[in-house]
């Protein structure tokens, strides 16, 4: 069937530039799993004390600190100190945070959709 | 609604749960985005040219050879010389690249799904 071998190259095809796209994101900010996993926590709730982060991402503060750091450079989140009884420090997300994060979120979405319904199923 | 606040608990959970998995992922082979859309690629095909997998992902020879030895030194893939006509290289999916590169493609959809009908949706 030369119908079925056309979609079999376009498939290919777009296997090739997903994967292109993946590696594409080697330098995004969101391409360390440990971020990644902090906007997941903030994308459903918009604002985390750094203590309970700690706990969830079970990282030591030094690194939890330095990945917060990164993300605060780049703009997807805000440290505030909180003042309310034993002060705190609050890790609140950015509209540009949201944004970008869904962004990555959308394009590893895409990436897998196109793997589905290959030999390969996720 | 009780029940509604109960379903909303849940899901703060799964997503805490999401979180921490994915940040659990920071030193699997797969967190490097270049070696995941080089598994991607392999995934789709089961063999590929060094210099056509460098290509399709935009890498030096250098780069990509860096990273394709950390891929065969976890057992992800296998590396051989092909002599027909000119010499090539070509990178061959292993079973065991196979089921971690889909265990890993599963675990990001799973993080994905949790987060669909969330405020946000991916």
């Amino acid at each position: 069937m030369p119908g079925a071998e056309g979609t079999d190259k376009n498939k290919e095809k777009e296997v090739a530039e997903k994967a292109s796209r993946l590696a594409g994101l080697k330098s995004h900010v969101l391409s360390n799993p440990v971020r990644l996993g902090i906007m997941v926590y903030l994308l459903s709730r918009g604002i985390v004390s750094f203590t309970s982060l700690q706990k969830v991402l079970d990282l030591t503060p030094g690194n939890l600190d330095s990945h917060v750091k990164t993300l605060e450079k780049a703009g997807y989140v805000i440290v505030r100190k909180v003042i309310s009884g034993r002060p705190k420090t609050a890790i609140v997300l950015t509209d540009r945070g949201a944004r970008e994060a869904e962004r990555y979120l959308r394009e590893l979405r895409e990436t897998l959709d196109v793997l589905e319904g290959e030999k390969f199923n996720p």
